[in-house]
């Protein structure tokens, strides 16, 4: 089997939950894996300096409908959540705790609680719950998840996904690519189907590219 | 004929250059017409304090990346501009004071100059010589683009469409519905082929949600 699809999400992401919907679908179609990796996206926008979607109020306005046009063409279930943004930490680690037999079923179930359940999933006594109702010990994985081990676990994974190259989430690395957002992934999929990858060469000539004008207020 | 669409535009962003190759026959397959509005992307950035994606280095490359394949899945040529940013005031003035009747084909010509030719439309000379190449009075166009009408146009063309909740290009306004976005134009075609409009008591749930968390930096 080729190499796995790194899947890097948030809970606080609508797009992440979107995407977390399709994309192991999208990779059995190619004979792929998907790896789940729980990020921060908080610490991807202060890294690279831009804001999230909800901390724009015209984009916090577009994200309600976009999400819920998006969820209704793909047939997902989406519910305004019980607060955002919110502070997805433990979820997270949490996430990284589990075992990998288990770890995509609990992402599934922290989001769908997040984006369709309305549920607290910053709450300790919530994770842990769901966590126990896909057959893990929520208890002994929250106190796992507040280990240093697992933060290390979290602040790693989220260094290496700003090093490859991503800002947000959610991101989808793949032989040395990179997809991001929900909006992807028919690019993925057509990347995986044959429609390999760019020309160094014009990727060269782009990134050479000089500014011939800069905003005032960007700099 | 039902309402048109507002296409509203900016030079400086690829992604409106790929989405003018397709909103028409778009709009065409349901019976629409499509509207160019020249707007300033650099004001919507500095009303809604966001950052462009060539501001930000890892969007900037990963913008690169996303245009090639994007323009590939299309069938659409690209090439690395000139320079990027540039200063497209010049061109969406020009645009703003072309007859109706040579509107489309001033738009297609300018950002296929910008986009697809390597074309430096952020000079008066190559404006007007392509605006002479599509049929218009280059020269006459570049004295009206200078005048106080011509620049009022534009501000307050940006100023609506701000009001309007836009804040990046290319957005495509139609029946009270805001799109945002090139990859926005699937959910766009469902909204004109009957999905229609959201349900206003669901987005008044989404709007109610209370953050309870904020990031430290964006505050």
């Amino acid at each position: 089997m080729a190499g796995a699809i790194r899947f890097l999400f948030d809970y606080v992401s609508p797009y992440a939950y979107l995407a977390s919907t399709q994309v192991r679908a999208l990779a059995v179609r190619h004979g792929r894996d998907v790896e789940a990796v729980p990020v921060l996206f908080a610490a991807m926008l202060d890294a690279s300096g831009a804001r999230g979607p909800a901390e724009i109020p015209a984009k916090r306005e577009y994200m309600f409908r976009d999400v819920e046009r998006l969820a209704r063409m793909l047939g997902v279930a989406v519910e305004p959540p019980a607060t955002h943004p919110f502070n997805p930490l433990t979820a997270l680690r949490v996430t990284g705790c589990a075992p990998p037999g288990l770890r995509w079923r609990l992402v599934e179930a922290l989001f769908a609680a997040a984006w369709a359940r309305g549920l607290r999933v910053d709450q300790a006594d919530v994770v842990a719950r769901i966590a126990s109702e896909v057959g893990a010990d929520g208890p002994a994985l929250l106190e796992e998840a507040a280990s240093p081990e697992s933060k290390d676990r979290l602040r790693t994974a989220t260094e290496e996904a700003i090093t490859a190259g991503a800002f947000g989430v959610p991101t989808l690395l793949v032989d040395g690519e990179l997809f991001w957002g929900v909006d992807s992934l028919p690019l993925l999929e057509r990347f995986l189907g044959g429609d390999r990858a760019l020309d160094p060469g014009r990727i060269e000539r782009w990134r050479r590219v000089p500014a011939s004008a800069v905003r005032r207020s960007a700099t």
